[in-house]
């Protein structure tokens, strides 16, 4: 599928990733944003073990950009950020955003070690666990980054940040098995919506195959 | 402590981690670099608790630059690498730069996931099934990466990607519970060697406390 109103910026861009939003939406978002044709090409459980050793490090989401591939889903979205002007002003915003991001990714990651727990009795002993002593310290601390930034992730306006978590939201509600967090959170509704809302995004959005995570 | 020989370059700058190098060296390494003088204030365990609700995050490190208090390893990392003229030479090399690095990361997050589970026999099955299913593939692509980039970590010469992984180090070989690491992997020598052997360091690393992590 190929997406996109502007000009083409980059030469035959391709991206990979499963058949979810997770951490391979916010590079769908931002190349849609971006103005950039692409591949979206969504590879099954099935495929990917054929697939996977022609990644950089055995994982998706992989863009390639003219024939290069390159790898990490916050690294690929903080270059595409950069290139689409969706960055910081300065090296002091830079910072703040990156650790903004880095924070969103810590909950993120608590969650996926939850959600990745083979052994169902463990999984269901951890989720316990972190929804009593983890989550809501982070959850707290995030509500409270988001309003203070204007209803945006870092810096008080627009960022990739945005697009990270937008992008994320519904994964990290199924790992966190919070299926309505947005109404404990108003605030991660509105960063959601902050992106989503954008008109450069409408034609990629309403082609895009609707996915639960 | 007071380090750095060359004038100050930001004003008021203070450090604030645990008495270990592991996710806090880098910082410490990239600022005695910078010839930036620096309080390297290093929180016990027991003062943590006090400490603590002062941070952005709830975490550490913190950098502190003339009394506005920034965190996360990586993105302090990055900012300093910016600073100091070791960061890509376009926004490609830096998207090969953040790739590397949380891929660095993701080999240190796994095994952090052993290294603090408070079960003794979980954390013990954890360790054997890794170290057979997990670590040596992770390895292998690391030191493929390290030679590939003439014994760096990216871009083919020295960033700040190097400083976090040498900076890491100590704490990557604990966790993983390989002691002798550099004796299956010459190359990762070669990242610390690349870091410590800067003259700019020297006088850092010489009043710098030793310690195991």
């Amino acid at each position: 599928m190929l997406f996109g109103t502007k000009p083409i910026t980059m030469p035959n861009v391709k991206f990979y990733y499963f058949p979810v939003k997770a951490l391979g939406e916010s590079v769908r978002l931002l190349l849609a944003y971006g103005g950039q044709d692409f591949e979206d090409n969504r590879i099954s459980e099935e495929d990917w073990p054929a697939f996977r050793p022609s990644t950089p490090f055995g994982q998706m989401p992989v863009l390639e950009i003219d024939g290069k591939a390159y790898a990490q889903s916050l690294a690929l979205s903080r270059y595409l950020g950069r290139k689409y002007g969706l960055s910081g002003a300065n090296a002091e915003e830079d910072l703040e955003i990156d650790q903004n991001v880095d924070f969103v990714n810590d909950v993120r990651a608590k969650a996926a070690t939850v959600q990745y727990e083979t052994d169902e009795k463990l999984k269901a002993k951890y989720h316990e666990d972190f929804t009593k002593n983890v989550y809501p310290e982070l959850l707290e601390k995030l509500d409270e980054i988001i309003k203070k930034n204007n209803g945006h992730i870092a810096v008080g306006k627009l960022t990739w940040a945005d697009f990270v978590f937008a992008g994320m939201f519904d994964y990290l509600k199924v790992m966190l098995q919070v299926p309505d967090l947005e109404k404990k959170y108003p605030s991660f509704q509105q960063v959601v919506d902050a992106v989503y809302s954008q008109p450069k995004l409408q034609t990629y959005i309403k082609n895009a195959p609707e996915t639960e995570l």
